[in-house]
């Protein structure tokens, strides 16, 4: 796999274009320019309490109230001289002149005037300028995927629009005579009874791009017939438009048919084939001009799995995502069943958590079949093996899609 | 925490309604019924490769071919005698009268007859009738939320329908008169320098439901000024079309204030108030009928603080979510610093992944403050704390919230 990682990353570049947005737009973005911070933040004292701005000097004392500041008063148009106090709410910016807050609980109100008991301390009880961050600071480097986090942290300190990638756009391509778009619940349960599949591995790559790759736009999503002409024509005119074609099917013989047809067509070349193969599912691939076409299994949970080791790094890559992406939700669980060595392939699993331990429980053998997913329904976890034998207490990564059994939330 | 919870069940019902929808459009809804196996699995005996169905009983030997049987055909119609065999594809329906497939490499091809040297026995490389479902067999159980994993397995054992229950409604008020919703960036930016605040608080809660609780369905999300009145009118209005209202800001002594106004002008009860109180920003709830508002923090970090601890559980509860739910990024960390006691609250973290533990280290303390959110930017993690002092090396729940540092992808 990282070799083949290696082959699809020496054909072809990053995605370069870029873009400016509002910051409010810019999440399932990748940051194409370091962002640094516009200003000192707080760019005046700020108060961290309601209570009253004062200058420390005059504590402790009988202070006369002149005026009030609330958070949110666009100027302040308020100064503060000796033994003077101005009312202001937390998060409000100080008056001229003030350099601390009082505390509301820690003063008497008297008649137009305060009574400050304590001396207080220059910058106490505030967010003295510039003491959150400075002008110029990295805030966030070129390589960060933006999300909502960011955008509640960057608009606080005034930082409004951001330079962006554009998406990396995938087209998906389900193939296989047998599959079914379906219709109505009855009909289709009649079409299935009698041997057809509804595509379903199409679909089940969207989920996990739009669950774990937002970065990645997915432009186009059909179900052909196992057509070597249909196919080809189908990619040959979607090429200008993606940078990376998904095939899910006809793999195996057909598929490398399939490649030299369109070696025909338009030209390019076989970059390699048969990864993972299990039971005849090769994942390949094939490049035109610097466009690849990576063919999967049709195979749903085979797909997801070739997707995950190979399209999921170079899509990162391509996208440039260095950092920030949603964590893929992979935990080192402690097998309590062995698993035989093989080529590496998911294992549906049954994940529980006891005492800060995930235990992973493979499903019977029926249901690991590429033809059980039902074992999808029963299971919550993918486990991915390696090449090895496995036995009990070993530990293997899982990728859990729903909640273990027996972890308790809240926190 | 717990009792808040528990207070608030103890005054309202989970979801009842539910309808019938074809599996295709269930991801996101929760089972209302038990889904059971429709039929014995496969239906037929089906190959498991590509090769020939044949009698076992007439193997080793030279058998006629008498037809061909792809995946996905409705009807075989073809049926096979003594001496015959039929060409099969993986996943295709076996002839009548075929117990089992030699696959393609395992046979010599001989003027329309196959050579088979090998003994093969019954159900030998195919998939027996009914070997991964029986008809009647439970697949899942009311409570277990689908995503698109169920609906890949469900459609290949030709489940169609499911019932399920209507989502939980949920309508999100922010208020706050300092806050604003972003115009353009230049203008947006001259107000925030200028001490106005950009409402985010919403957004985050928003963008958590929409990852973590899918079986909600926000069906309003409102900036509103700090006017007791106006939210009061707001709420009034709402109560019939949603389950539970979420009130972000304008807690404390005003929340009350609104509480009253409520209990003024459709009754109601106040259930409880200021729970994780940190700088005076309670979690607080009121019923009216049978619906909750419940009052976060205006603070982004400090209301998700609220929502995880208390209302995710809760809405868990009202969606009748038992299992299935995607599960909350946490993991156990390791502290690398110390976290005084005090009440919970989020700290932002960044957590590294080295040799399978994952270390957590609070960024600086000018980051953990309410009003430095741009923090987050710079973390990846929230840890939860309790009550007690923390040292290094003690372990503490943290959310993941983009990718930890130092872990590998693909597994």
């Amino acid at each position: 796999m990282p070799e083949a990682l290696e082959i699809l990353k020496s054909h072809t570049r990053p995605v370069t274009e870029s873009f400016i947005v509002p910051v409010w737009e810019s999440p399932d973005h990748v940051l194409a320019k370091d962002v640094h911070a516009p200003f000192d933040w707080p760019p005046r004292h700020k108060s961290a309490y309601d209570g009253y701005a004062v200058r420390s000097s005059d504590t402790p004392g009988k202070l006369k109230l002149v005026g009030e500041a609330v958070i949110g008063t666009s100027d302040v148009g308020i100064k503060i001289g000796e033994g003077e106090a101005v009312y202001v709410t937390t998060g409000a910016y100080l008056p001229d002149g003030a350099d601390a807050v009082v505390p509301e609980e820690k003063v008497v109100v008297e008649d137009g005037y305060i009574i400050v008991k304590d001396k207080i301390e220059p910058h106490q009880y505030i967010d003295p300028r510039g003491s959150i961050t400075r002008k110029g600071q990295l805030l966030a480097k070129r390589g960060q995927l933006l999300t909502v986090y960011d955008v509640v942290g960057l608009l606080e300190v005034a930082v409004t629009e951001v330079e962006v990638y554009r998406k990396v756009r995938v087209a998906i391509i389900s193939t296989g005579n047998e599959l079914i778009v379906p219709s109505d619940p009855i009909s289709t349960q009649m079409k299935v009874y009698k041997g057809k599949v509804v595509a379903t591995t199409g679909g089940l790559l969207e989920a996990f791009i739009y669950e774990y790759l937002p970065w990645v736009e997915i432009v186009d999503s059909v179900l052909l017939p196992d057509n070597k002409e249909a196919v080809a024509w189908y990619i040959k005119h979607l090429l200008d438009n993606v940078d990376v074609v998904l095939l899910t099917g006809g793999t195996g013989p057909s598929n490398i048919d399939l490649f030299y047809q369109l070696k025909d067509d338009i030209g390019g070349e076989l970059l390699f084939r048969g990864l993972f193969v299990k039971g005849g599912r090769p994942t390949s691939a094939f490049i035109v001009g610097n466009k690849p076409i990576i063919g999967l299994s049709g195979y749903p949970l085979s797909a997801l799995h070739g997707f995950i080791r190979l399209v999921y790094p170079y899509l990162r890559y391509l996208g440039n995502v260095e950092k920030g992406a949603p964590p893929l939700y992979i935990v080192d669980a402690v097998l309590t069943d062995s698993i035989k060595a093989g080529r590496p392939r998911p294992i549906k699993v049954r994940v529980e958590y006891r005492d800060g331990v995930y235990y992973a429980t493979p499903l019977n053998k029926v249901y690991q079949l590429s033809s059980a997913n039902v074992g999808l329904v029963l299971a919550n976890g993918i486990a991915f093996t390696g090449a090895e034998n496995l036995k009990p207490g070993d530990k293997i990564p899982v990728l859990l899609y729903r909640d273990p059994i027996g972890r308790k939330y809240p926190v």
